[in-house]
């Protein structure tokens, strides 16, 4: 039933392939582990069709990985809060897509910007640049539901910025004692901040 | 007078070198991005003392750099918590030493346990285990110290979990976005959860 589907669905060409395949690897790995022999091989790309596509090499390769991260997780955020649910529910529902992700990959997945900021923030402005504007939309739409609830415009970007400061540090403790048990205590203990605007100002 | 008290202290071995050597590429570059080579350069160490000192090649010397991190993190945290200073005390002299080790090194720094995590969890169990001992160690003394100021055992440990999540996301953002701004939010958002012992369970 899976094979049928997946064939009738459109078929992504090798270019899609190769970006999305950067982007789970770099996940997995960060962006100095990854080579680009790696992304051919995980694609299952021609040989010679990463110089073809991209012939900005790993730079360019990674950038659109980072874009297409930056759309999966946006997507995520937005289908979290649809049908105006609120901050607190619409967080709970993003930690939940994430423990599905680490238990389904063996907890091998994190998050892509935070692995390109660790690997090459200090020695690759381009890829710093593209890792914040992925950070950045995250809290911008996060912040926006929060302002949907009730809060007011500053106290919703700082606490957008701690839900994803709280997201990202979890996933890394999860992933180092290959357990969900982190995001359990980050729900626990930031919930409760996102069910009552004490503000209003 | 910096120069003649330099010369005075002990002087570290090259072996000693290489492993701090390690320890502060990794915290700017990731594991993945240091090359053997660039630890040996920066150590200044002669050619080949890597072979002699470091048998087991790159996974021991970083996982010496790794246990020399937990000594620092360690260390960090003992002296912010010094003379019976509380929780938020101690959180707010963590956070303000990163504000500087971020400024002074021109954002390069970051967590070398959340490096290694992000570029070797997956592929080094050895270096797995050294991270999370690491990252289990720091939260450790974070909630002894919350327990001091009489938060129950297992909100103290759930507590510091998430100080540690929120700490480490923020050094991502902050790296990303070249501000020390993300440190300041996790502050103001919380301390607060830091001051007030709701259960005594």
């Amino acid at each position: 039933m899976t094979l049928v589907m997946t064939a009738n669905a459109t078929v992504p060409s090798p270019r899609d392939r190769m970006v999305d395949s950067a982007r789970v690897l770099i996940q997995e790995r960060g962006v100095s582990g990854v080579g680009l022999r790696d992304v051919v091989a995980h694609a299952q790309a021609p040989r010679g069709s990463l110089q073809h596509y991209f012939p900005g090499g790993k730079t360019q390769l990674v950038g659109e990985a980072l874009a297409r991260a930056d759309v999966v997780s946006r997507g995520a955020v937005s289908a979290a809060a649809a049908d105006g649910a609120d901050a607190a529910t619409t967080f709970s529902t993003v930690l939940s897509r994430w423990r599905a992700a680490l238990t389904d990959g063996d907890f091998a997945p994190g998050c892509p910007f935070a692995a390109t900021v660790v690997d090459a923030a200090s020695v690759d402005e381009t890829l710093r640049a593209a890792a914040e504007a992925g950070l950045a939309d995250w809290r911008t739409d996060v912040a926006a539901v929060l302002r949907r609830d009730g809060f007011p415009a500053a106290r919703s970007a700082s606490l957008a910025c701690v839900l994803q400061a709280a997201l990202q540090g979890a996933l890394i403790q999860a992933r180092a004692q290959r357990s969900t048990a982190p995001l359990d205590a980050v729900e626990a203990e930031l919930l409760p901040l996102l069910r009552r605007p004490t503000t209003t100002a």
